[in-house]
């Protein structure tokens, strides 16, 4: 990877940025999680979605566990730098609720409720 | 608005939570930015995408000074509770630097470029 890609990216306090992953082909927001610079890395590297996570401090290479893997596709950053996008290509349920997105509650005046 | 709404909500340490603007209908991804309790409940009172400024800090209604509106269609929250999606219809150009989306550059092994 070429080192100037990091010096692109606008880290927070923890080293991390979020990260959007969206079905390349529909456009529907699959997920957001969060990357540090060997997340970035391994994803260029394996063509596939790699996170960071935050609850087990550890690599997450998505589907690895699940069989849900995210082929990637394309690979964007804002223009300010503090946010990337993944377009992929999303095996099965994205949620690990096996909904195909994370974003399957609505919020409206009245509360919360699954759509 | 619902106070339940806020209790479902994981803020940051900042009081703050990511939200991704989507134009509704063409699936593009706009930008993301940040959202404290007073947005959550301005945004859905209004009906339009209105964040929380981190370098400003103070309440930001997006489109205020440029005109470039959004519309609120939907809002969701993921599985979570840890990042917000507002469907909009955007007037204009999303991004501060006249591109319609804020993800207007590609990440590839060799380096960062316009797409």
């Amino acid at each position: 990877m070429d080192d100037r890609i990091l010096t692109e990216i606008k880290f927070n306090d923890q080293g991390l940025v979020p990260a959007i992953a969206q079905q390349h082909d529909t456009g529907e927001v699959l997920m957001m999680a969060w990357m540090n610079a060997e997340a970035i890395e391994t994803t260029l590297n394996e063509k596939r979605g790699v996170y960071w996570s935050r609850s087990r401090q550890e690599l997450w290479r998505k589907g690895d566990t699940s069989g849900h893997i995210q082929k990637l596709i394309d690979f964007r950053i804002d223009c300010d730098g503090d946010t990337l996008l993944l377009m992929v290509d999303q095996t099965g349920p994205a949620c690990h609720l096996n909904h195909r997105s994370c974003f399957f509650r609505a919020i409206s005046d009245s509360g919360i409720s699954d759509i």
